[in-house]
């Protein structure tokens, strides 16, 4: 009786709340009833949350009135962009007390300066759209990632987004020159410049790159711009070994200097996966070997890049560290290449609940410790399938599981992360290399910080954000 | 008499304090008397200060030892590397408060994995050192700035420091991968991973990168190396102005995709300075053009840089940008052509006291911007010199300016810098596009932050420092 008491009691609050906020913002900003569900879904379809209300404001003016309104509610705020993170850093765990702050509405490009090779941008943009809108100027801004026509920037921001291209460009944080940021007392952070050297002390804006949301609500960023690959070639080489795969990326980091942007590494499951995840898809080889790597160089202008392709695979054979390859002659062999690195992914999702992981250690081990953590998934775990891929040449891999039919799934995700995780500590690497802590990493997160780092974030976040209106439970419990 | 008392109570507080600090850590430790001057000069010798002491501790333990040290007598603490900053970041402004603790004997290499291009270093390394030790290894450590014979790698971390490559390479921030720092109150920050990935949440290092010794005392760093460039192309081009320069940037960052490693502006008077400050230099061209780039770019393998370079040059003649034009076509004269760009400010420094600027605005708006203060000063001090030179690409520009014969010069500088400021508020720029701020620019950023902005930086630095132990008088008062 207590506990329905209680339960009714909380759904008064919330009518209440959403009166509240309807009264204060207007009802085209709220958000209600079933029309909540979609925002509190996480990208795998996993977890199904609730909020009190989702908030939808349309201009950074908007995001302040939406902030100061829970504030003066007491309710928490978590802000969200496109919703496809991975760690569960914009799914709200507090129902009753939590409303999302949606940035979809905030997508406009505010002004572009090819000149200066930048733009500022609305946070709610979708990533391809801006990778598209800058394209028409002859320009790029090289975030790419499998998300990429549902993520959008002030997301990718606030998760310090990695993807295929970190080797070449660096992840999310070496692509902005600024940020604007709605902060937890509902003030402003002005801090959108286009300089590509400011040196002005301690720079704020990086506290906010990987926060999920923790510290503020970004609302504009100024991105920097490349001149637009005119030229892309790509290759699957096929390989012996991990190990060959990684003396290969040494190799190439050499002989193809800085014009490298993409090599993806992909154990033969690789393509019986993308089979499954696209029957349609049209594989260049058997797998018939150990390793393959999908390889990407690109520039523009006076080098010229399918030249040196041919060259580069030309000397991966004479090294004796290619086996087997193909070079795409067109734009399409080369989109086939790439679709059997979604495909992969696809394929994945279709085999059911697995482990995913997000690992990194160093280049120099990486062989080392996928061959020890897959050994001993072998070992205690003989009849689940290992599928270790991803972007080896920052060191990153996704040691991913798929549970055997013999025993409970969940049982077996958990034991493959268990020894995953136990090896990866031995070798001093990160649960996370790309995809952040949210609410899913957090005790893993937790468990490994020494006291002094604690400590310090303790202090930044309570600096910043004393009274945790912020994304409360996500990262570290304060 | 009241000041005579004053003055021997300090004096005496002060022979107490080194008594205590050599009871404590050991005449090795603690360097006082007549050898504490060096320590508080700053580089260009125009201020001469004082400290309580210097302690150069040998260790990261010992380092916590003299922040601990320094605690209990409630002294301030002042980081010091090379001490060849530009802005007083390590001079001490409080010689009875203040010790500083030098770096100098921290300079090992602690490990470095070549295989994963890679190394940890202790913050005390000459930069050039830590340059020549990793090129032994075929590596790179991209970091290059006029001060590299004598400027310190914590040092370059605490003010995040520029030079010649940022346009490839980015500012030093970009270059590390972790970094291991004695907080204020003695603990320690254990962040010394080595992996190119790694997206645990809010990264904290970034904090410390750019406070110039405010926030705590990096005693180690691991850096991202890089192949060595085996080959490089260096070319001085004349053009018709600075805006052809800027025109002829965008070009070569298209035609030369991530090949270049430097584009460097100089006026003509660049060649009247360089001989100036030295004298044997052999001047490649004559100044009979309104201006000059030196430009470079590097690579190594399959990529044939020499060809590139020649056959950028022909494109900049064929497009009527270059009207003159070498290219060096041996170390030697490549060397020569750097000369000219490094006897300029030797030739300023030999010309006495003058405007220093460190400025950056939008590359789309630098033409305009420098070409506006000039005539600025042209107009209201005739017989000034501007000086205006720099890392266009990046948008960063020198503009200096040497007083004429009429009038004060400490004036003369004044009003010079109120120009250059006035201007550069209305182009948004920065007035530290590398340089820092330290206690030299303390007021100009102070007048420049939004309520929003201090705040943020007021609340980062209490929550870390809370009894302000750390360069207190650097960057804002608090």
């Amino acid at each position: 009786m207590d506990a329905i008491k209680g339960h009714e009691d909380k759904s008064e609050t919330r009518a209440e709340f959403v009166q509240a906020l309807e009264a204060r913002l207007g009802c085209e900003i709220v958000v209600t009833g079933t029309d909540v569900a979609v925002y509190c879904r996480d990208w795998h379809g996993d977890i199904q949350s609730d909020a009190v209300a989702v908030l939808r404001p349309r201009s950074t003016a908007e995001v302040q009135d939406c902030v100061r309104a829970a504030i003066d509610l007491g309710l928490q705020v978590v802000p969200q962009g496109g919703n496809t993170g991975l760690v569960l850093g914009a799914v709200p765990d507090a129902p009753d007390r939590q409303v999302v702050v949606s940035l979809e509405r905030m997508t406009k490009i505010r002004s572009l300066d090819a000149d200066n090779f930048s733009a500022v941008v609305e946070a709610g943009i979708v990533l391809e759209d801006l990778k598209e809108k800058v394209a028409q100027e002859g320009l790029y801004f090289p975030l790419a990632l499998g998300a990429q026509g549902s993520c959008r920037l002030g997301g990718n921001v606030a998760t310090n987004a990695g993807g295929v291209n970190v080797l070449r460009y660096g992840m999310t944080r070496e692509l902005l020159l600024g940020l604007e940021v709605v902060l937890p007392d509902g003030s402003l952070f002005e801090g959108l410049n286009c300089l590509r050297k400011d040196n002005r002390g301690i720079d704020l804006k990086q506290l906010f790159i990987g926060s999920e949301g923790t510290l503020g609500i970004i609302t504009a960023v100024s991105v920097k711009l490349l001149p637009a690959p005119e030229q892309v070639a790509t290759a699957l080489l096929a390989l012996g070994s991990l190990e060959d795969a990684i003396t290969l990326y040494r190799r190439a980091r050499r002989q193809c200097c800085d014009l490298m942007s993409a090599f993806e590494f992909m154990p033969p499951i690789a393509f019986e996966l993308a089979k499954e995840g696209m029957p349609d898809l049209v594989l260049p080889m058997q797998a018939e070997y150990p390793a393959y790597v999908l390889m990407e160089l690109s520039g523009s202008g006076l080098v010229d890049i399918d030249d040196l392709m041919v060259r580069f695979v030309e000397f991966a054979f004479e090294e004796g560290l290619a086996l087997d390859g193909v070079i795409a002659t067109s734009q399409a062999q080369a989109r086939n290449l790439w679709l059997i690195r979604e495909g992969m992914n696809e394929g994945q999702a279709k085999r059911g609940k697995h482990l995913r992981t997000d690992i990194s250690v160093p280049l120099s081990r990486m062989a080392e410790f996928v061959s020890e953590v897959e050994a001993k998934i072998g070992t205690e775990m003989p009849d689940a399938i290992c599928v270790s891929y991803g972007h080896v040449g920052d060191g990153n891999v996704h040691l991913n599981v798929l549970p055997g039919s013999r025993g409970d799934v969940d049982e077996q995700i958990y034991c493959a992360k268990q020894i995953a995780n136990e090896v990866l500590d031995r070798y001093n690497g990160s649960i996370s290399a790309e995809h952040g802590i949210g609410r899913l990493k957090k005790d893993d997160f937790s468990q490994r910080l020494t006291d002094v780092h604690r400590r310090l974030l303790e202090s930044v976040r309570s600096a910043i954000d004393p009274a945790l209106t912020m994304n409360r439970g996500c990262q570290i419990d304060l």
